[in-house]
């Protein structure tokens, strides 16, 4: 809940900040839209199938309804994405910290998997159709397209803005190879590849 | 992160609680699953279609992934249910106090609305397939099949068991009539008439 | 704890926001008074005794300390109420999503009653001068003058604004009566004289 | 909300500890009434008036309705005291590290401060029937009455426990008293006579 | 997380407040450095020794790595200080209501306790090099050398910016002697010392 | 704060769960000690200095003092390893996705470095002692020698028992290594290797 001179409200729907930035940045975040001139369309959105021709090199694509796109998010500690995936799709390794993630599969058949801190146990599984699959957080997790079709379904979050902390990070960056490789007990020509693919250098 | 003789875990599943009962209730309910004994089961659920024979005076059905079916929810914060309605079927006025909901509509055409405590505005809509309807907190909402079709759709919580109170819980109990009259402003004879059809006495 | 110019504390009382609007809206709501500007006054406020010809139609009254009168009370999560209902007086059903209320009956007798979402099991108690009632956060609850005389008290909230979703706010607005009808189980003729009684339209 | 083998609910009434206790502490307390056994009577609990023969020496009395005399409260973050004065009466220097104190002056007149942790700034006020002062949380603090009449009124908490560490404390314990002196700056022979005052040794 | 013009980011490093405020205060504070102007150096901090010269009355230093001194620290629940004690120094009698303090002991040997609020109970220990000691949230706690030699160590806080409310805070204002006196239970000359020596008045 | 038989108190310090199992697992951990059996040697740990033979494959050792070394942590939000390098030690890529890593360079020299999920920036710092570097929670990092001594120094972090996500987790487990290959975008062989070196199969 919080106070505006209107009142006080339990949602605080973030302006277009790209346009319509009018205070400074804090922990808070950007200002909200005065709550008098909400209407019924703010609470609304419209979330776009996933296109998998989005991301090539994975066969895979995702559209979000992350607070980012959808402002009426806002502190309500929800989101969600519609993914999809070609034949042989995926989404490598990454994790969200700070967010559940639950999976729930539509059409088509996908494996999913994530590997615990203690113990690096791994629980994988085969999804089809009308099956969820929960991602505790912070756990390192993929998603696959084991079938022969495209499969598509919804991710849903615990936060409205889930960050994603992925195995690419660390090779897109200037990290020297040589300590990068000793970090990640690579050899330092895999490293360099990686970086090459990811954008990195050094 | 919680504290096992088999060390520190993220996830608490508990046991299935009718059968496995362990140890005394509190308030952070049952025994957990001890984690050795997971397996990828455990984070997999299989959510049934909702069936609209469910609720035939509403001519809607509801097929909860809450903590209660899918017990490695607990302690999550997310939760899922699917949803259907047949023509003219609807789900009456109702809140959660503790979870913000998001609607996802797949299929048919559904009109939600909302209303808030402060100033009584309503935000009312009219959804397609692929749009998305955020219900703040405690707010009071209904859904209703406005198509000519059948509506199918998921509802997403920020909680692994979002509590649910509705304009029947007011009815459906054994408060005397003549002070549920007063405290609804009802007149007494449409008091009888709704405990009558929600179970209520007095 | 919040960090200002003068150094860390542990208080942010809000400007009188009508009035020295400096700010823009935020989560965080509205500028805090700066610390060297702070009196023993500002930590303190005189609760007026509630009037009971302040709603005559219920015959009952509030006079409310809650963060918007008790600038003081900003992020310290409690706040106060002191309520008076006359002979016949009562509050109507309603619900506090994010608060607990603790009610102290000073003088009177008066009958307060919570339905739970759960099985709407009703908890329903006449109480006399020292009694005390607790009504969990989020549960429909309704308070009743049910004696002969004047009755008084303190309604006190487990936030410094709790906010309050009332069965009036379902028909303060202008969701077509239909459709309200339906979402309600009430008559459309039913739902039309609320809606006229409350201000609500269509 | 928590999980019992009878559904999910929101409130865990404690067991009365003292004589039905059924299971091992733990951070989360004892085992909760078993929801289907909970009665009316539960949610309501007699505040009986304070008594200023409590504490003879202070010419002061505290009647509490915390979780342990009232265990509808566990988990509600509210509690409440009746608190009674005579002339001359006071609670000494003591702080709620968890909880904000907000003081309801009922009858006579008071005198409350409270030190700030930063530059140490008293705010100390006079305050009259019908006024409320604020203590955040943590904050050293004291009450006297400064009238010439016996004075009444209510503490409330945010908290359903609020802990209390007075300046009493310091000196009803073992540290040997030279090591005390030091760490307050006294004299030992002060040191010594408030340590026989309250029970202290060495 | 904090939306930023720039995206989402984790972590949100305050601007050196004192040069460069551009917004208005809030309970959330000053606004963030953009984070596209990061560098390295803004994560890193070097803490200075602590210089038993600063308080030569307890012959004691303290060195803070607070949010106040090192930025980056801002929400992110922790923050550290160095501290030092010549033979005989010692740091008074004091609590910290919104963090636990764990105490690392790295040269030298103290005598470090603290009193609880139920029923005064001291934990009092000597500790030698490599010893830990965890005083937690709110207990009134004190540090002597209790060694010949200086001792050194770290003093480790679960908050971004512990408050300090210290014994010496009761006496540094202006509340008159004689209520003091009576609030602390000390002689009206002994707190009139105190005030002196601590910069009171009255 | 919780419930005790023996009253309220602000900390449970967990029994020896492999040798004193009194109750069953739950969210809440373990049963803690009763409190009237508490001593001093509770609430201190000594912490012994890490011994760089502990791995002798990267140089390095760190002997913690967590809730499960330490249980009078429990609940309190802190913990601290102390960690020590040789020459040409380091800590592989790793995360803490539930707590912020506060690093304190006591002898040597480490270079220390984390990535950013948000346009995988890296920030990399030599430190030198008395160096302070923080890591945001979820943030991969590693840290290295890069002087030609020993390094030694304390890792302090926001949570009793910080959990670890590593590098090496994604290949000590039996995910098929065609689909490790695949998540991570290594080659098969490289995969190969690294589930040799680490224990995982498939």
């Amino acid at each position: 809940m919080w106070i505006s001179e209107y009142g006080f409200y339990d949602y605080c729907i973030v302006m277009n900040h790209q346009t319509n930035l009018k205070g400074p940045d804090s922990l808070s975040g950007y200002p909200c839209l005065p709550p008098t001139t909400l209407t019924d369309d703010n609470f609304v959105f419209n979330l776009q199938p996933a296109n998998t021709s989005q991301f090539p090199t994975i066969k895979a694509g995702i559209s979000t309804a992350f607070v980012n796109e959808f402002p009426a998010l806002n502190g309500l500690d929800i989101s969600v994405a519609h993914v999809a995936f070609e034949k042989d799709g995926f989404f490598p390794m990454h994790s969200h910290p700070d967010a559940t993630e639950l999976i729930i599969l539509v059409e088509g058949e996908i494996t999913a998997g994530f590997v615990t801190g203690m113990n690096s146990i791994a629980y994988l599984k085969t999804l089809k159709p009308g099956d969820l699959m929960v991602i505790p957080p912070g756990h390192l997790h993929f998603v696959a397209n084991s079938g022969n079709e495209k499969a598509t379904g919804f991710a849903t979050f615990s936060s409205s803005n889930p960050t994603i902390h992925s195995f690419n990070n660390i090779f897109a960056n200037n990290i020297p190879s040589d300590i990068l490789a000793q970090a990640t007990f690579l050899d330092v020509a895999q490293v360099k590849n990686l970086k090459a693919r990811f954008g990195g250098s050094n």
